[in-house]
């Protein structure tokens, strides 16, 4: 009998990962690549980026994979909105949740998308109202990006972050999540942060989007695993930033993610082969693209059972 | 006030990473790269293998470098020995510390050294033997390799790992640690099998072996960390074996391993800016090389600050 999954593992690829490259995925490619990943179990993906196309060709086909992906029974379709017109675009396309990125970095917000974070909470209650007056059943939340630090600022006060996942969850989100976007974070600290967001937030308490930029991607999930955390992005093939290189964005790697959730004997609902067939459309779809994975290069080992029976 | 380490990372590149490509560095620049991971904090270097010079003609000058290195100050010089007589040699060569691999698995000591578990025990037990008659204040580890499974044979069962830790300390062996020598752990495991370690053995349990095979290195040495595991080997710019392709010996990675304990407060007494300046004289010494380290790509985080005072 096929375990219930106990942590959910949300494929980011298909949004943060193509946004990060230079080349855009044809449509087809990009519905190809989301059905494998939901064959594979994959039950949660960012599908797109709701943006202006002149700035982010890559996702001027949002709305039409969103209308693709929400036919897949089961699946939870996230799309990003970096503002209210997005989140617009997004609920009248179908999404299931919206995920906004509201950085903790006073320095980052300003450079980025040159609001305070005060005026990016305000945001986040106007897409809080907008999806309330149209589509109530749709999900939000705030993605706490520079959580664990950031390039131009270094430190980000822990308070700070804190304070912004409450202001965010007051002004309306569903859950706010912590996401170390420079691959600055430690296991103490992301224990730390996260054990401090439970408290303030209860079940409020959103995903840990970890980069391996420093290589401690998985040590950095494992900690919030520790502290509660039952959600997880992840990039399939780390796609978007060779997590090797400078200057990488390095998502964590979903099958290596993957592998040591199911090798521990904590059930993701994914099948790690079926997962590892999932690149073959990425990788088609992205001619020339590095894809990454430790798990993928070694292969299984001898006698592995996903379930927890090998170990 | 710098602190007194709470971990102690003992770097296993002039040994295990040496050992482990074709070519040969030249003994002067051995000592060279010795120097320098001294100069960077580093107090435990296995710095040979006393194997026969037809074998492994990279190990032809152990003597030779643990010669050196016991001329260090407070180092302490560690060398591999696969049998009495290799024990012999380093005991004449004045190493500190002999460490002795022992297989977990039936069928990889059957495969690798043409002997049964049981005769290994017994070598154990010559080569304390003789420490103690020749060289009474050396010190000797058994490190009981395959402890999380086997290329061969799959999974090796954790109460014949535990059985055969036990044994070598029985033996004469001052601490038995595991090693994860394809790569196969998992954080649970890992938590099992050294909380078992150390309800058998208390303060005889050794050193955590980390690969990063898989890409779990990290988080297995957090893992294990946190079941009370204070000696970690690494091997700088993760030499032996790429980590990230196919068949690679895949060593954890000194610098990430650092930074990983540095950053979340850990003293290791290891100068990270240092360290990664201890790549130098390794790469002088093994032109065209690959090096790795994600640490040493990505550059350490703005503001960062040794000790735990960025956190």
């Amino acid at each position: 009998m096929p375990q219930a999954p106990h942590v959910l593992i949300s494929e980011v690829g298909p949004r943060d990962g193509l946004q990060s490259v230079k080349a855009t995925m044809p449509t087809a490619d990009k519905l190809r690549w989301i059905d494998a990943l939901y064959a594979a179990g994959v039950r949660e993906i960012e599908v797109a980026s709701f943006v202006p196309a002149r700035l982010l060709p890559q996702m001027a086909d949002a709305a039409e994979v969103v209308r693709h992906a929400v036919t897949l029974p089961g699946l939870t379709v996230m799309a990003l909105v970096p503002n209210r017109k997005g989140a617009q675009a997004a609920l009248e396309a179908g999404a299931h949740k919206l995920t906004m990125p509201v950085s903790a970095s006073a320095a980052h917000s300003l450079a980025n998308v040159r609001k305070t974070r005060e005026e990016m909470v305000e945001e986040v209650r106007a897409i809080s109202d907008l999806r309330r007056d149209i589509a109530p059943h749709v999900k939000l939340e705030a993605g706490i990006s520079t959580a664990f630090g950031c390039t131009l600022q270094g430190l980000v006060p822990e308070d700070e972050v804190i304070w912004l996942a409450a202001q965010c969850v007051e002004a309306g989100a569903d859950e706010s999540g912590l996401s170390d976007t420079v691959g600055y974070a430690n296991p103490a600290q992301v224990r730390r942060l996260f054990k401090r967001l439970r408290a303030e937030l209860g079940d409020k308490a959103g995903a840990a989007h970890m980069h391996n930029t420093r290589g401690l991607g998985l040590a950095n999930c494992l900690a919030a695993y520790e502290e509660g955390v039952r959600t997880f992005d992840a990039s399939l093939g780390g796609l978007g930033g060779c997590p090797y290189a400078p200057g990488a964005s390095g998502n964590v790697v979903t099958e290596d993610l993957v592998f040591m959730f199911e090798a521990s004997g904590i059930a993701t609902g994914i099948d790690l082969q079926r997962l590892m067939e999932a690149r073959a459309p990425l990788v088609a779809g992205l001619p020339g693209e590095p894809v990454y994975g430790m798990t993928h290069e070694a292969g299984l080992p001898k006698g592995f059972v996903q379930g927890g029976s090998h170990v």
